[in-house]
């Protein structure tokens, strides 16, 4: 009988890890990479990845899904068919966000989050919402949070109701630094927001593309500054989410030059979408309507020298899907939040009413891929440590996710790098019956996904079960 | 008889204006300035100015006098008092602060405010603080402000009862555009500061040094370019009041040059003085309680280059005085706006009860004078633009009052620049029983001060009579 | 018989100092403005200005006249027609250039310039070139130049053989510290112009146009860096001439922060010219073959941004003129230094042959003001700043020139803000043969040019005599 | 007999690669690492790494040893002692320096340089000093380096007879444009430093510390602008070497900004020296004379700051020695290029005859890991990133050298963090009789290095022979 080393060995491939690439075989045993060599001794399962690279799984660290709201109104992305398109595209594990309904604690919000979590493909964590942060919540509840993994707090300075006032900002910016967490922050200002959407509605300027003209640059630019400023007071980390523009970039790069401990990410639709995506007809630009906002053309080359520079150094998608058939279309959607009073003459809802959010788990690492590696932006490494490495090392885990190493989960993906393929989302497995990137032409795609040692997806075939990823407690 | 060509000439002074230095007469008709030269013929009285300077007279753009408190609390400094110390100082024009009690409405808010101006000595106009912008006071109050000449609105990021929400900020900005007005705002962020303040507080930190610590540099940063970002976004010039250290006129320069129009002013008190100041031992360190609060040494450096930048364009006062032995020590004197719950072990009463100000008035040209021109940092009309051209032509006085010119009010100070003399409250005519400056040398004083034509002061006499000064409608 | 107070006296107008606009009178004795006022007494010529503007007498302090080389070649334009230009334009005092021969002392270079200068109706002092700053000429010649009243230096980082070697020019700059000196710089480096244009000519490209290719912004910005860093470790101020683009004002605003005493110019075409207009056909390109080379369209923008910053607050003409029909167009002109082995297909010279320089001594103010008060990028003090006083300022001319203050020159043009016209060479008084702005339509345009009292322009008629222009000494 | 896997594993350590740590093994075969994993098969040799880090044998791309000069001068340091000092301080490879004598080809310049260079014990590899491009060393020359696998050129822009002017430079960097060479380049402004030099000597300032007052900041921020500048002009990467100020990476970074491939190295000694160790008396001075000079206290905060941004992504030794007892304390040293005409009173030298250069290949990763890792400024992956993984990736041997990946030469080090031990030079393997870091209290030293899976020291002591390093042809 012969004794094996490797559970599995893939073979032959060109590693790409978060510095380097280089021919090696890997070698995996008991859902952990072992061995990184040449000419490993045989695994009880081979894989060739000949004229393939192999990288890490990708971490997407900001997905949103199935967040019920107290309403009863949730996304449509089921963990399950969330997770199922993520694993299509790569991605091997992601961070979610727990909900905490205003007014009530953590634990009576979203009470049923974790078991619909469970059915997850992929393992995933959270980052804790946290919208209402009484002193129960930051004194009794946040503690507890260390226990079940989670290790950040995502906080909104816009959106009702879940924005935060300064104060409570800073209540919770101190609660992180005592227990070692990391803040992660929408960043947009509410009254100007208010006060622009309120001034355009007013002059009947209802269709999708014033969900833009509503939410400036400057009115993030001005939040993200602030948050700098508050983080810096307290002396706590964060990490300014989807970062949209140039001169919001240009807030963490002065941040990071006085010293202060502050990242940021984009979002690839923020790298391929401008506003003129808006202005599409027949309603068309509600697809891609997200906050912050698409933005002018030309953002898209401030955004990539700032990637380049490192100032933002995590890509995720911000999924966030309502399909457009029935949610986006409908103002009598369950999605929209609030009712609405106003709708344009075809019946469909003014750009105040239209839920947020654009769907892109499935499709942001092909994507990217295309756009950065591709097209020469960026070299391989650079698209593995925006696409899992950073985010690992910032969300405590490190060693576990986000690197080709001894001691890593085998999170693996063979991919091809000259497949070139038009995205469809017939060929898709996300609940959401849209795409903002229908039609685009990727080349380089995923043509196998190993997670934790398993084959989970060959030739876009999800081959596991709803239940198997697990919870990522982090350090 | 002698038809005289003027009312009165001064003679042979060496004439600073905003821009030039030059020998020359100048001739004054019905308390206007109606030539300026060589040889102007006599008029019906003559100075001679020979081996002094002559210039414009002082115009203070931040003064707190008499703003009576809804409580009946009020500054100590009457308009007569304190426009007899400006007069004195070489200063012969103040702005002050008309106040609004929240949820009064401007017109029933100290309704003896206007007359209470009329004392003054010195002319004067007003900014009109906004404190509650209901819709009747935004739609129908402020256009009335028009007819008074006043052509400012001053807000408050901090402070209770005086401090607005971003919203309401919004909308003073929005009727400040649509009317032309000018807005100021005093830039610190509230609930940064109420953080500080508690957690100083609740850990005995109750001396006035502490005052500083609860007010970091960084709370004023994150205020001004949320304030520049708010008037960026509805298109409103401001001007950001009492600029205290270099990384908020930073914010300012950054600003201007996205082509913004901003503009910063700095007080006399934030280039002389420090923490080490509020450091001091029985007390005194009250006596420099101001907000934004006094900075770390080096800060006075950064903020004379963004002088010489041309970044901080006005040098003011923020006069707003309480005196030492009654209001400052005294926590039951009525200027403690709050019950002062907590003291230090001497019985004074802990730094966040201490009522804010510093006053100036008085010395604010000739300290400045000192530093800036005797110690060689600017010249001399570098000066004049300081401490009155540049207010005039922000605050709509342009043409009338901060330069010499024909057709200006003949508002001229006889100026000995070799004349040195150590401050000395007791030489002062302002109603508070001390000075900041107390002994500082100062080479550069006033010796003469004329008002649209008539003497003034004389050698530290004051000969004008109490409400001869007149109120300036402001274009 | 009447005993008048004024020989002159300019009634009624809006006089624009150099920060201030009023109505007022001016009153001239002697050719000095000796009172500035309201109804001034009669003189004995009166002039009406009512309903125009009343600025000093321009001050070019950048203009190649006459200077002859030691080959003989000479600029077309004589003292008597250059200044004669410049006075219709509204220019009354000129800046020109004192040759040095390389391999001569000062004295023996071009004997006869300083009675070539003497037939000059406007006003005009020099800078000295110095292209061989030999042990004699640096302790023996320089200070001697004090006497003439020569206070300013010029060195050239580029063009055989004027060039100085870092170590030449650090030895200028150490005199020129030692004498109190002004030094202005032409800024680009040679080298790199050299392999450009050795490149450009060996591929073929020859037209007008590839003298901008040769010349592209960062060699300016490499020379002005390099000029800047030899000045601040000599410790001597610098004026860096003819700034071209953006980048380059950006290297004067670095060295201003840094404290250090430098300055910047431009010129008007950089305001108005592109790189577009070297490729007009027929070899109309050569017509503004000037270096700096122009640029592309966005850096003048970049330049206006830098003029209301202050960054660059001198516009010269940086009058160089060759006829277009005769020396710009013919390979066989004695302008052309070199021989000119290379042609193009028509017979017309490579670009590297064509005399360098642009003709604007005419009409550098309306331009001018064209641009900036008509289209209402700047007030018109700035306008009087920029075309006058922060010169004078810079180059010792403060309180005679470049501003209107009793005791001043009685240098005044007579501004009708509301006329236009087109410009057209055929009006014009320069000796060369076309002009760039051929065709330009400008609002704004000088009526009257008074020079020290006396009427020398009236509607477009020269009225002085040549040689009645003075030699300024500069304190 | 057993058939090993692996010639050694390296077993049980904290394997530090460029981005990651983790514990593995580490198995070689053939010089080379063929496996990274846990519990990997037995090797025929073992080394235990437990409680110990295992990193990449150092690269110091900056080394002078043997340079011969055409007067027969050369550095004491010899490639056998620099080799074994390199290896005892855990650096396993070099980049050395071929000389070009000016009026020499390359090929008759130091002709015995390679063979020289043959008694390595490290691996070496050139850098090609350009003094004199002439066409054929430009044309024939330089392409056939690349043969040699030497893929960089040094150009020097100060020093005679090594300096290059602009134009020279211009072509060497397009010369290596159009070969895909890199080139570094030594900045500092040569005229500058002359006529600083000569003023300080002509004042009798000829101690060690005037060494550094005529080589200012100003003087390489200049040259380093001017360097960028021309290889931005001709579109060629550059590697501007020891940058010794905040100034002049903040050069680097602005040209960064702008697009252009430019990168930045310091030395150990600008990090832990400062202008006070020039001042040490008894002529010690004289023991850390290199260029650029050493700075004023504060510039080595500024230097980690730009290395903590990635500006500055090399750090070297610039080892380049002459011993203290014999050259450089002796004017009549070989070493001391020109004749000596000035000394100090007590017979040493003027500090413009010390000959330049501080001895640092044996101590610059010790020192580096107390500075960085065991202070806290940097973690572990950015030490080895510093010390090697970047140094490759410029320099063509990425993928051999530099990183723990498979594939790479077995060239490691283990290393222990927690030893501490105090430099003395008597420990020393360098020929040079001083050490700038005598005293200097280091925790984390090497204990073992492996060359190409052979231990070279075991416990500081050399195992290797002369001549076992190889020649490293680049890519």
């Amino acid at each position: 009988m012969v004794d094996f080393d490797f559970d599995l060995v893939v073979r032959d491939g060109t590693v790409v890890t978060s510095f380097d690439c280089f021919s090696a075989d890997i070698g995996v045993k008991d859902g952990v990479i072992t061995a990184i060599g040449r000419n490993l001794r045989r695994g009880r399962e081979e894989l060739s990845a000949e004229h393939q690279l192999v990288i890490p799984g990708g971490l997407d660290p900001h997905c949103h899904i199935e967040e019920v709201a107290e309403s009863g109104s949730v996304q449509e992305e089921t963990f399950e068919t969330g997770s199922k398109a993520a694993l299509a595209g790569g991605t091997t594990s992601l961070i979610c966000f727990k909900p905490q309904w205003r007014g009530h604690s953590i634990k009576s919000s979203a009470p049923d989050y974790l078991e619909r979590a469970s059915r997850a493909l992929a393992d995933y964590s959270f980052h804790q919402i946290i919208t209402d942060p009484s002193p129960e919540v930051l004194d009794q509840e946040i503690p507890t949070l260390l226990a079940l993994g989670v290790r950040s707090l995502k906080v909104f300075l816009t959106y009702d109701p879940l924005r935060l006032s300064d104060g409570q900002f800073i209540s919770v910016l101190s609660k992180a630094k005592q227990l070692g967490m990391m803040v992660t922050v929408h960043c947009e200002n509410y009254d100007a927001i208010e006060w622009l959407q309120n001034a355009l509605l007013a002059a009947g300027k209802t269709a999708p593309v014033y969900h833009a003209w509503a939410r400036p640059v400057v009115v993030e630019r001005e939040a993200a500054h602030r948050a700098i400023s508050l983080a810096e007071l307290v002396g706590q980390p964060i990490q300014v989410f989807h970062v949209s523009a140039g001169a919001v970039a240009d807030e963490i790069e002065r941040a990071r030059k006085r010293g202060s401990k502050v990242w940021g990410e984009t979002c690839m639709h923020y790298l391929t979408h401008t506003i003129a995506d808006l202005e599409k007809p027949h309603f068309e630009g509600a697809k891609v309507v997200c906050s912050p906002a698409l933005r002018d053309e030309g953002e898209a080359d401030r955004l990539w020298a700032a990637i380049s520079r490192g100032t933002l150094n995590v890509i995720s998608s911000d999924h966030c899907g309502f399909s457009f058939a029935k949610a986006k279309r409908d103002p009598g959607s369950s999605a929209y939040g609030q009712g609405t009073a106003l709708l344009n003459d075809d019946g469909t809802p003014a750009f105040n009413s239209i839920p947020n959010g654009v769907p892109g788990i499935e499709t942001r690492m092909t994507v990217l891929f295309n756009e950065a590696v591709t097209k020469g932006r960026l070299d391989l490494p650079a698209f593995v440590r925006l696409t899992s490495t950073n985010a690992a090392h910032l969300f405590g885990l490190k060693g576990r996710k986000g690197d080709i190493i001894p001691g890593a989960d085998a999170d693996l993906v063979i991919w091809d790098p000259t497949r070139e393929k038009t995205i469809n989302v017939s060929d898709m497995h996300q609940a959401i019956d849209y795409t903002p990137w229908e039609g685009y032409s990727a080349k380089g795609w995923p043509t196998t996904t190993i997670r934790r040692g398993e084959v989970v997806v060959r030739d876009n075939q999800i081959l596991a079960k709803a239940g198997t990823g697990k919870l990522l407690p982090r350090a």
